[in-house]
């Protein structure tokens, strides 16, 4: 009998995780994890009334003890006998603007928990998980799929706590791709460069408030499904994404 | 009536650049254009065979007047009435290994010939037809795509002149891409890193002769094709491929 | 009269840092801090024995009570009256390297902790004071200078705990040259990308044993000095040292 | 009897190319290369009449002929028994900003020939005679240094042209780092982002007209002479300048 397969994002909210999981979930039942209900919910009913299957787990990414919790109870309870296909660490910690005098090292803290340690913990439960799924025949390759942004790439004024946490994560991911690709896990990075289009975006005035100047999570979905059905003779390690009109 | 499209592929011999156009053939009579029909001819027939519709033009990217030639024949004989919807640039030229004090200069003019003085002519006659497409309700957003390597990055020892060439590739895509993004143009560069499996290739033991350690042309151009199909709020302007046991 | 100026340099054990202390010694009274007393005080005494005035100082760069204390006892008592010139953070923490999946996150928590954590803590201590000193007529612009390695610039397979420290430092101190660059302090970061030469590495067999393989800790402190005498027109945010027989 | 060493500039007329002939005057003869005497002459002059002694060739970077009659005088003729230094590749051609679709093929060209191919072609001059001076008890490493600038990183928009001759010089110069860095030729590159203090510029408001928003040409050529000092053991490859006031 074929292997049952499932797909899961952390950071589920709205916006890019919500929309991954919608954009995975015709091809495998999603979890949606995030720390509330709150942030999940109605992705998670959204999808399952679209004709997906999508359950929702409470969990801190920066809290072992909490995703290992939440793994336990997706293994035991929720998707018994199925294997991961695909994961993506889509957590957006702690982005907050300040002049660097007047930062709190506990901003430093929070950006490094939630954007880089939750992302080294996340991939510890999940790429045994994904390695297991190498030989049995997926679908795609098993595939870690890590959301960045512009301050992935560089530490800008007034931002470093922010970029910190960000640039570790790249880094990490790096270490993983290196690791684990000869493996046969594809482990991709994306680096999201302008603002993304949810309901908390949409007064922001960006690009002169041009049409499609903000990026749509859908789109961004669509390129994370790419990277997803790559095959393993040209895997992408990174690839950026950003709005016609955005400056770079 | 509803405008019609085209793409084009130059460097279309074997490899990636015939492997484009039996990709976007589905979708757009596709142009295959090389220095010679015995590069494109074969790759033009079995497209035609397989139901789509290919044409094959003479032309040498690094020749202004031959390529101006090229799509006069195209605009006036071969496709009247259509847009052009996507054009990738895939002429790799002259890739030499050499010490740097044995290397000739020849060999450096005929890389930066071919790899970066044909892509600055073949996108003067591209950008301005994409142009014309923006507004003409395209399937989607005018992509000019341009395929890179490792070279393009930084030079390597016993590599300077097509590290030379592919580098100032690149950056003439970077420019292009932040002056005609805001005007609706994709601009994306591919930085393929590794050995393509190609009958040229065959008996190059890369990677220690494992499955799937060269890339497939196949794979290269569903990546070509998921560029192309972007929408303008979430461009990639560029994306590496290497085969997952690639060292990097 | 004209002000007095000292330097400090945080990570001022054998190696890089007493090598920077000493280099910055003919110029200033130097402080040396680290953990504790073992690491600094045979440089301090070398350093006051040829002449110079050093002093050393324990602190633990993590603690934000521990270095405020420090930059107390620096003030109040140790060199009074002094302004602060130069600044060096060369801490090294907890460089390892193991599969990801026998990884710690304690070993990533100490690598943030020692290289991000403690030069974010360590620059909120001495850019009020550099700032402080940019209209006092330094000899030369106030610098803050960073060791980095390798694992600065990218996550090594193996290594990611390590790597995930060292780009979250990078990036901190990218986003302060933007800040406080235009404000007269020169923020710069080294990528030293090699083995140093110091006791402990002195039976690695690297670069196959040539002369030179390793890096000179009094040659990275040149570049150090160089750096520091910049003047305004003309800074460097960074630059990478290796020995001449290194790959990269 | 010791060794006699010269140094050498090209692209040698007022700005960054006098100023680094005029630093290396007091350690070494200094030729001063460029198309035509009124390039060089004043510079040539200046430094005679502080008491150092410079020369001044004629040649024409990117014809291979002309360079190497050029060398032949300066061995047979000018400084005959010298051996190679220290050599700079300062030639900077056409740098202009226009639209890409009103730029011309020939702005390609000419930003090729002298910004990369001139450097290929002088490396190949150089470089033997570097090699030459390596076990010849120099009193540095012999050193190639390469004058590079915001254009060399990356292609922004209406400047393609430039870009593309400066990203290649680049990638020459990383390749023959490589190469030749392992038989003790320092090839260092430096990244120029600003606009340069010279008699040319003195009208361009820039960053708001402060004062040393502009590089002076005399600290570019201090780091240029510390590159050249570095010891075997910890070379640069790259390092960018910029004024402290530059955004970037």
């Amino acid at each position: 009998m074929a292997s049952k397969f499932y797909a899961i994002v952390i950071g589920a909210g709205t916006g890019t995780g919500s929309a991954a999981a919608r954009r995975f979930s015709p091809a495998y039942p999603v979890v949606l994890m995030a720390r509330s209900p709150a942030s999940y919910q109605d992705a998670v009913d959204g999808i399952n009334a679209s004709g997906g299957r999508a359950v929702g787990v409470s969990a801190d990414a920066a809290d072992p003890a909490s995703l290992q919790a939440a793994f336990a109870r997706i293994r035991d309870e929720l998707l018994p006998g199925h294997r991961l296909a695909a994961a993506v660490y889509n957590v957006g910690a702690n982005f907050k603007r300040a002049p660097f005098l007047e930062a709190k090292v506990e901003d430093f803290d929070s950006s490094v928990a939630g954007n880089a340690r939750g992302f080294f913990l996340f991939a510890q439960q999940t790429i045994p998980l994904l390695l297991e799924s190498v030989d049995a025949s997926p679908p795609h390759p098993p595939t870690l799929i890590i959301t960045g942004a512009t301050a992935s790439m560089r530490g800008a004024a007034n931002c470093s706590g922010f970029a910190a946490g960000m640039t570790a994560r790249r880094a990490i991911g790096q270490s993983l791709a290196r690791e684990f690709g000869p493996k046969g896990v594809h482990v991709a990075h994306t680096v999201i460069d302008g603002v993304i289009d949810i309901p908390k975006t949409k007064a922001y005035n960006v690009n002169g408030g041009v049409e499609d100047g903000k990026l749509d999570p859908d789109a961004i979905a669509e390129s994370y499904w790419h990277l997803h059905t790559q095959p393993r003779s040209a895997f992408t390690q990174e690839l950026d994404l950003r709005p016609y009109v955005e400056k770079f």
